[in-house]
């Protein structure tokens, strides 16, 4: 098994959590989304994903892009530790949760993005960081709400164990630290991050402990 | 069972077809995106969806949002007909190429964001145009490499069955129209679009014949 990313990547970060929960270890190929105009662009990477996007998850022989989906793969493939709740509906608030995050905040903050705000409407600095602070802002505000829709006991964001939930949750209030978004708020976001961050699944995949980390 | 959604909506039409294909017809509350600032944004709706987007789908009190949550909620409750190929690689590519869609093209061109552009941005028809055009572009011209990488027989994208890849292909579709982005070197997504407009359930969920329709 391979795995492509970035140290950075939101996207790469989830596959990383989901990977270290279910004790997998693929080896690491980095594709540096900047370097050399971005590697991601290449012609050799494109025909692994054409989305020209981190992540991809290369298995015997066939490549599996899209973090969400590489996510359910594992789940399904590897049912041990369960990444969804057994309830159905929870099952669904879970999978909400996290598709609020990856549609609906990080592609708005994405590198393609930013680059075409920067480039073809000329929007400086501040431009961008008032940008992104919008729909990460909007984003998290919206998820610290949906938790409060629910009555689940324990320290994530579904119950006792970390769901699909909790592994777009970490990489996004990594993001939003990054960006400047001030969450001091959204105390629910809050516990939940260190009651993750406490666990070495979460930890060790930090874009600080990365192999091409640059921080 | 109820649903709240918009007939122009690509995540509202991405459940009606879903809904059909299953065979269920939940009851039907219009929520108008653009009547009095937006019907999405009031108190009452926010409550139910704290994201203020569409749609929602109601069930024995519980509110389940996000289109793919909706529609996942829908395949694992109402297995028949499957709504993703068996074979464990096909399900996490009919699951990618839905999120490609779902995640990297649709959010790009959604209300909020074009008014964004519009009244933060000052951004004019011509450069919202062009936004759409490039976002939509890249989104499908992807798609359609994505499904070059695959050898799968049928008149669909995965297969001799529509799954997540063609439920959101669609309105996508429709949505390209709508925004006059030129797709029609997209044979294969082309032909696809034509083998779903066959089926009943893909024709019945079209914008145009819904309920709230202003087409």
């Amino acid at each position: 098994m391979i795995f492509y990313g970035y140290f950075r990547s939101s996207s790469a970060y989830r596959c990383r959590i989901a990977l270290n929960l279910k004790n997998i270890s693929p080896d690491f190929v980095p594709v540096h989304l900047r370097r050399g105009g971005g590697e991601q662009k290449t012609k050799a990477y494109k025909q692994l994903n054409p989305q020209a996007l981190v992540p991809a998850l290369e298995t015997n022989g066939v490549v599996l892009t899209q973090s969400l989906a590489i996510i359910e793969w594992l789940n399904e493939t590897y049912p041990e530790p369960p990444l969804l709740p057994e309830n159905p509906e929870l099952r669904a608030k879970s999978r909400a949760f996290a598709l609020a995050i990856a549609c609906d905040t990080h592609p708005l903050q994405n590198l393609r993005v930013l680059d075409y705000l920067k480039t073809e409407l000329s929007l400086d600095q501040a431009g961008l960081d008032k940008w992104c602070q919008r729909w990460i802002g909007d984003g998290l505000n919206a998820c610290e709400q949906l938790l409060a829709q629910n009555e689940t006991k324990g320290d994530f964001c579904f119950g006792t164990a970390p769901s699909f939930a909790d592994i777009c949750l970490i990489p996004q209030l990594f993001s939003a630290q990054r960006f400047g978004v001030d969450i001091s708020k959204l105390h629910r976001l809050n516990a939940i991050g260190e009651a993750c961050a406490a666990l070495p699944a979460f930890a060790n995949a930090h874009p600080s402990r990365q192999p091409d980390s640059e921080a």
